[in-house]
């Protein structure tokens, strides 16, 4: 547990939350803010400031809990059709709670999630020489 | 393996790629169609429509995999601070290859990346209703 951090002070019941689901390494409970109805986080209950840094177990619980909540989520919300699963690491990435999060976030027919980009055909030479710099 | 899988074929070698890592489960290769420099597709080597039928073992190695990508942009890819872990599952979620991947988008100060929804805080009692729904 980290001192200060919200989302420790919602594992250990300090802070208020929603809580949908539990298993013994992760929880999910509903996001205040949500993009769409439905809109949940899933967290390890271990602390880490970000992936990155999640223990392999915590990853692991996060992620299964998390596509078994995207399941979830289409079958039993009315009208969802899909879902996005999206982890911010870093303030450049949007990231604003510092502690590992999974947003499960329930997709409808014309919702009003944008695509973050505009998709176009990169340079294939400047391609290859990024990856490269991660081979 | 899934005829006409874009994916399929890329994981065969049928299909060009420019492949950074691989696992006995999981391979990672550039995105032609970069968000920003660097941008990853990881996929369990196994054909599953999306991340809700990927097999555990292969959930696991992708996102064991992606999370070990994310680590690298960050270090590796000059003036990266952070990255995006996205998923789309189904077509209102923007998938547009139905073979499950995870995207790794490096993200980089003043990019042009936007987040995909405006938060605001949500209804307390509609949350709660939809929260029942999913417990």
């Amino acid at each position: 547990m980290s001192e200060n951090c919200i989302f420790c002070g919602i594992v250990a019941g300090d802070i208020p939350s929603t809580r949908v689901a539990e298993t013994d390494r992760a929880i999910a409970f509903m996001d205040i803010a949500p993009a769409t109805p439905g809109h949940l986080l899933v967290i390890p209950r271990e602390h880490s400031t970000d992936l990155r840094e999640a223990a392999p177990e915590d990853l692991i619980a996060a992620t299964t809990l998390a596509q078994s909540l995207v399941g979830r989520v289409i079958e039993r919300l009315d009208d969802a059709t899909g879902a996005n699963l999206l982890s911010c690491i870093g303030a450049d990435a949007w990231q604003s709670v510092f502690h590992t999060h999974l947003h499960v976030i329930p997709r409808y027919p014309n919702d009003p999630m944008v695509l973050p980009w505009h998709p176009h055909a990169g340079d294939l030479d400047e391609i290859k020489a990024t990856a490269a710099k991660l081979s």
